[in-house]
């Protein structure tokens, strides 16, 4: 049975939403949990959330804890104990088979990067996040936070990443990738972009072009590629975007008899829309280039966020997700 | 009277959408509109709409023009006789007060930038685009997509020019400024930005420090500084989110009967959300840093859409944005 490590005391909601989630996902997925973190504390949890002994949940304890702003190089340093490193170490001890946080990114980016290492021919990590588009299609974007500065040999290797991880566990069988920029002509872009794209050409099996960002969700691309500031940046200001349209849903219903009425009947089609494009179905994204399955949940989490991030985990793991970038970088 | 050049044959629409914008413009502001390109269809397209001839809206005469997708330096070195050029000059020998096209940005800006000059201390022009925010709130964000690659010292310029019409086009008393990055904290960021931090907290007044994309609507800060690449790919990608959010909307139309009578319910709400937020309204762009005004339509700019950016022009025009920033950047 596959095996996930949970950071019980990572995200904002922890350790309700993470042990809910937990339990949740062991009823879901052939998945056994091991949640790592102070064990009095995680044990308090449980029995106050009323949570039985399960026998696919099990507490290894980690008494230190990384705290949301923590900087990520000195906690590594400092906290070998932490339920993040002790976490990590059972995945490259062969203990475990995937991580799922949803505690500090950077830490767990940096922790993960030192404890289980980069796949030979990654030179930088990426974290690669599916998006839904137009007709049902997914498309997975990266680098989405890991590596802010980038050169276009990384790109290229993002690339590589990002077909595996489409093609193994999202399931799209020949990924057409496409490179972020601000124009569809070769010459469009900033200098790295422009330097990326001859080396795409020569290199990138199925290579689309440059893509723009408002054709994204216009399933033209499977993969697109950028650097983890861009990607990073992009991923705030779309949730921005959401949030003040949803910020103006509910002052309709302050101000207006008609528009309340009206939300009322869309109901249905509202709850269909979040569950398509909410980020609690999506659940968590990889960290992909690291050797082991790493899942970085949002630290807004929900339990229903925790439980798909394992699935994630799950499925990146049983489809064989790292041995199939390795293999892929080494050609 | 303020005088106000058209690019009459710019745009996915044009000439019939620049030309019922000026009309519509001349009717609602105080300016005289010069429509340039060339005369017979200019005329042409005046019959076809049956437009009468109007005491504020002439015609000069320009003999090529630039298409959308034409290299902007080609252009501008091959084609002297452009509506974008002719109308430039206009600017430049004082005939006229501000330049508006719905036209190949990117020849206009390397026209620009050629024909009226950057303003003394400005290395780099920028283009300017206002949000609406929470609160009936505005934020100036620059730059979106004029200099793709920068330097600390022109996200310092980029700063200033964006106070300058924060305060003198927008009316914010005291703008705040901000620097996008993907962390609130100094450390976080590309070099780029790690670079600029220290430079803006030296230099720039009212420095609200690091603003994530997803706080831009929040109402925290007035204008928002990044580089024209990742500006770019922010409003496209936004662009891409609303296009999606609107797409669910109207395939609910196709197979939910409550979800279409919410929808009716809705309909006033969903206008004045399209007013208050779609880019018809805002009209277009100032490109900031050049000696002139000049507004960048978007190239599928409707009527409205062109008769708000020659509001814009004229805004821009009599509260002296130019000298405004030409005195900012001295000190």
């Amino acid at each position: 049975m596959i095996t996930i490590v949970l950071d019980a005391m990572g995200g904002d909601f922890a350790p309700r939403e993470t042990l809910l989630g937990a339990y949740a996902a062991v009823e879901a997925y052939p998945v056994k949990v091991l949640l790592v973190g102070p064990e009095a504390d995680v044990k308090a949890a449980q029995r106050a959330l009323k949570l039985p002994d399960h026998p696919h949940i099990h507490i290894v304890h980690a008494d230190e804890l990384v705290g949301m702003s923590e900087s990520p190089t000195q906690s590594f340093r400092k906290k070998k104990n932490s339920s993040i490193q002790v976490g990590l170490r059972l995945i490259s001890e062969k203990k475990a088979d995937a991580f799922v946080s949803a505690g500090n990114t950077g830490a767990v980016m940096t922790a993960a990067t030192f404890v289980l290492g980069r796949l030979p021919g990654i030179d930088r990590p990426a974290i690669a996040t599916v998006f839904s588009g137009r007709e049902h299609s997914k498309v997975v974007m990266l680098d989405m936070g890991a590596s802010a500065d980038c050169r276009p040999a990384h790109l290229l290797q993002f690339a590589e990443m990002g077909r595996c991880y489409a093609q193994s566990v999202v399931g799209i069988d020949a990924p057409r990738i496409g490179l972020l920029s601000i124009g569809e002509e070769p010459e469009k872009g900033n200098q790295l972009i422009q330097d990326t794209f001859p080396l795409f050409q020569e290199k990138v099996a199925n290579f689309y072009g440059n893509i723009e960002g408002k054709e994204i969700f216009l399933n033209k691309c499977d993969v697109v590629v950028c650097d983890g500031f861009v990607g990073n940046s992009l991923l705030k200001f779309g949730e921005g975007v959401v949030a003040l349209f949803m910020d103006y849903f509910k002052g309709i219903r302050k101000t207006s008899i008609l528009g309340t009425i009206g939300l009322l009947f869309l109901m249905g089609s509202l709850k269909k829309f979040k569950k398509e494009y909410d980020f609690e179905e999506t659940g968590g994204a990889p960290l992909l280039g690291v050797d082991g399955v790493v899942i970085i949940a949002h630290g807004r989490s929900s339990q229903k966020s925790i439980k798909h991030a394992i699935r994630n985990a799950y499925q990146a793991v049983s489809h064989g997700m790292v041995d199939a970038i390795a293999d892929a970088v080494k050609e």
